[in-house]
């Protein structure tokens, strides 16, 4: 951490600012310019905020140099994470397909999605029973039951499964549940975070619309601090001004995302257009970005789906899809591969 | 609801749009140019979200006429709602200032500060007992603890409590607490505002940081749904590109949500700006542009502030504040009360 | 300039990297911590970008402590400039409203709007003559002849004018102008800014609708640079996600502005909101936030304005708003003052 | 276009509303629901914005169904534009690589990157005569003398050249240049734009940093409609809240674009991330997502560039990237020829 000095602060500030930071364990090293003085503080700076600096009126400017991230940070692990579900792997080399609907709405839905996926190639089914919705009017999922049904599709096909958890009290609802998402709205729900932490169980984290990645990677850090190191992180399109489409792919999340941090980091392109014709050209962007898995929406009647029809592929889309991701997938140096 | 057709919809695709939309209750009433067909679906629209229409193929865009806000919309109920709080009232020109410190820190603290406010013409007292954090080493709040030490500093000032919550599961430890407060953070956490809904207790509702306003007045509408209608929305600046401050103050959004809803909307300067300099000329533009109410961090150590410290004022910056916004009211033909 | 060098960076990198420092007349200041070598630059950094530092791959990060902007700072000139036209004074506690229609459509048009706003307290008048329009299709303005009627307007009322530029080799045609605005589209027009900062002519420069407060005062700095010191500052709207007006006013750039620079900051509530109803409120807002001046739209026949109208208020309307300003204008410590 | 009457509206001012609208050569559609009044408006609707329709207190809201691009549409032009510059063909399946320095500093600079990247496969020499730069401060291009050697190295290596113009009145000196460039900062140049109208010569016409896709076609249709229908669309990234990388590049545009102009889309990874180690994953992105082409920035000593080295590429990593985007090509269906 670069604390640089207010020209006015006065040596009494100055001496109050040192004691209190030497009384937390920093250590300081001063560098005297001409008309600025810096201090380095030296030290575990991720205990202590800028903002806890730019509250002394003595401070002028303070720059973060190690990110307050620890255990997602690349520094501290330089080899790429690979989490594993049921046997398959992401991360590392590894290559996965997320796929299904966007909510789970009957067994006959739920059941003949996740075998046309499978058999297209997808390593796990998603389906939203808990559905967080912008208006209370909407449809909010089967919850409950959703889950049963979601259940019911892993034993008939064998594909683990990932759904979104939206209350820290819902938890033992999730047993059997594979891998649990955090939602986009939820990445900043440090009470939840704080439960998973508690898990030893993969965790998908959706980076929020308006997040940056160093708040992403923070919000994975709660989950990690709580000994809970299986984390896949989601890009799935941030908020901007333009109009045309849902959200804006953030492509270049991967590369940072990757250079910041071992995690795996899978892309979710369904949700980012929020437009069926967009999810190919962006799912492929995804792989010759370097993304380690997808999260692909699919639905056998997409006019009639619950919610997020207009994004949903329909099977034959998917499977065509997932033929050009194949393809793709060696320039990469990357392997899919589904368990045995 | 105003459907437009794609010209490429074959007519079997528009009459099975039509049976969809006939089984859903919808009344259509078709408007045929030389190029483009026109639906106006008559009937409870805000059961029916666009991407369910924009699923169908044949259907080329979609555009909402009516809000799919019901409760909190000013058609539905044009005079403003005045929300009391312990005989204290904000809305429909009653003017009310929210002050205290972001993080309760010790009893001598919380009473300190609320004794100041108080004479400096504060009508309620805000402390932060839970807090959100981006990081997980960050201090995280006194907690219940936190929580007991404000109710006693309530006691002793007489003054109402506003305090913010994080899941629901917490509900039971807020018995005591005046005024629930929803985060920026949490505005979509749909779960909460769904039990939130369940109470007879004023909640203020933080807009999130890029949250629309339309989606601030859906998560009102949850609250809203479940019976309670005590809402008090807040602006406390949205994310945008500028970096020269922490939040951009979305100072329209008074105008825009007055017009919109009935609701009373208050305004967090401090927040906003991240900058104790900036507290002042921000909080007189939000009284100036219509706001029914302020909610100020003040401090009596900034620069020792467990958290928030920069943008904290000390009393004495309060107290100066205060005299300003006293002077101005009356322009703005409001009125500030304290109860009695 | 601070600069952090790599921990990897060797040490013939490191040599090279000072060699060149030096050689473009730097001194470094070298802070050696535990893991982390920081440098500070002293000399006349506004000649040097972070680009070029972080083009070595010796170098970390970079964190510019003074600004590149050396004229507009407020460093560098502590008291308020006051720009003067014709004997009306914009900045340093002098306040002064510029109003008149988006677009010169007539003469009896300009001519009766010019004569209702001087009536109403206006200090300026302003009206389109070249106008920046998305559409090549849309109305471009009077041009030539729209100047040769705001001139007109001008002789009949005595109110200074003021009006766009959009190509360098425009300015003969602006001689009798008083005050030449840049527009927000033009803000990065450098070609152009360098040829007004020839001039000895005040200018109002807009900020781009996606321009931080820095280089808004950059742009500026071109003006000033070239020798012309009367720079109006305009805050009109940012652009963000939220949809529900044109732009947001960002209030918070006033005091910001103010802080960093000596110029005088005028709001255009007019173009930032879009909407008519919206124009009160943040004008009277802007006016408790310290800003020196306002550019309001007014038209007589707002419903038939060839531009802007939905934002353009009616003469009566106006000189509404100049009432409530007046009575707010002591409150901020300042005079409006119209010239003899 | 649709219009949806506010439903305060009077007779007297509906009336109004259709006369005017009728004068201009409007025809109305009206459908008349239970609360709401839609008229939909037929004619050449181009010529109409949103905005005078709003200015009617009559109108509520306002919907534009046809774009208001006529030339740049794909409805009017269903096929590919293919671009020719020198022989060498960009779009309908044509692919092109545009790279070179961001500035060119000496003779020997610009001919040895450029007989690099025509040695690795590049169609096109980019290289900045004119820098539009944020500080007047900073190097400004060598202007007049670096036109002149870019047009040496296309003598010395037979590569079409592309340089950017940032005033209407240097086009003189532009004769030999093969494809002008429009920076980002001048997309709503649009008196720039009208005069490269006049030009029968292709025009690169980059996005500006916080335009929406429709603007950008607007902007192409403003050189278009001057009879230049030659234009190339290139997404060099948005200005967003994250702050670890320049800009956002947005990699859904190339889809969407596609979809709504048949003209073709180039990506400049470069200026897009701002960082050299992110240049590839993005380049191969937009290849996967369907772009025509790519620009890209490579200098031979990238440390001691005078401007924008932390984002180029050595002539080394511009080669491993070509051999990499020549893998990837066949599989997107696209070719690269450079010509004979």
């Amino acid at each position: 951490m670069i604390i640089v000095l207010s020209q006015k602060a006065s040596g009494q500030e100055k001496d109050s600012l040192r004691r209190d930071l030497e009384k937390r364990g920093f250590e300081i090293h001063e560098s005297q310019g001409k008309t600025t003085t810096i201090w380095g503080l030296v030290g575990d700076t991720s205990s202590i905020t800028e903002d806890e600096l730019l509250a002394y009126d003595s401070v002028k400017t303070v720059r973060r140099i190690k990110e307050a991230y620890k255990l997602a940070n690349r520094e501290a692990k330089p080899e790429d994470t690979v989490v594993e579900v049921s046997g398959r792997k992401i991360g590392g080399g590894y290559f996965q397909v997320i796929a299904g609907p966007c909510s789970i709405e009957s067994q006959t839905q739920i059941t003949e999605v996740a075998e046309s996926i499978r058999q297209a190639g997808a390593g796990l089914l998603r389906g939203g029973a808990f559905k967080p919705r912008t208006s209370p009017y909407s449809f909010q999922g089967l919850r409950e039951d959703g889950l049963q049904l979601l259940l019911e599709a892993k034993k008939a096909t064998g594909l683990p499964i990932v759904t979104e958890i939206m209350r820290p009290d819902a938890i033992p609802l999730f047993e059997e549940v594979d891998v649990i998402q955090v939602g986009a709205r939820n990445m900043q729900n440090f009470e939840l975070l704080k439960e998973l932490g508690k898990l030893r169980k993969p965790i998908l984290l959706k980076r929020g619309l308006a997040n940056t990645l160093d708040e992403l990677l923070m919000s994975a850090e709660y989950i990690m601090a709580g000994g809970n190191s299986q984390v896949i992180l989601c890009e799935r399109g941030i908020r901007t001004f333009e109009t045309s489409m849902r959200n804006t792919l953030d492509i270049s999340a991967i590369p940072m995302l990757k250079k910041k941090s071992h995690l795996p980091v899978v892309v979710d392109p369904s949700h980012a257009a929020g437009l069926r014709f967009m999810v190919e050209p962006l799912a492929l962007a995804a792989v010759a970005a370097g993304a380690d898995g997808l999260m692909i929406e699919v639905h056998n009647d997409p006019a009639r789906a619950l919610c997020d029809g207009p994004q949903s592929l329909t099977p034959a889309m998917f499977s065509e899809l997932m033929d050009k991701v194949k393809k793709l997938l060696p320039l990469s140096g990357k392997q899919m591969e589904q368990g045995e």
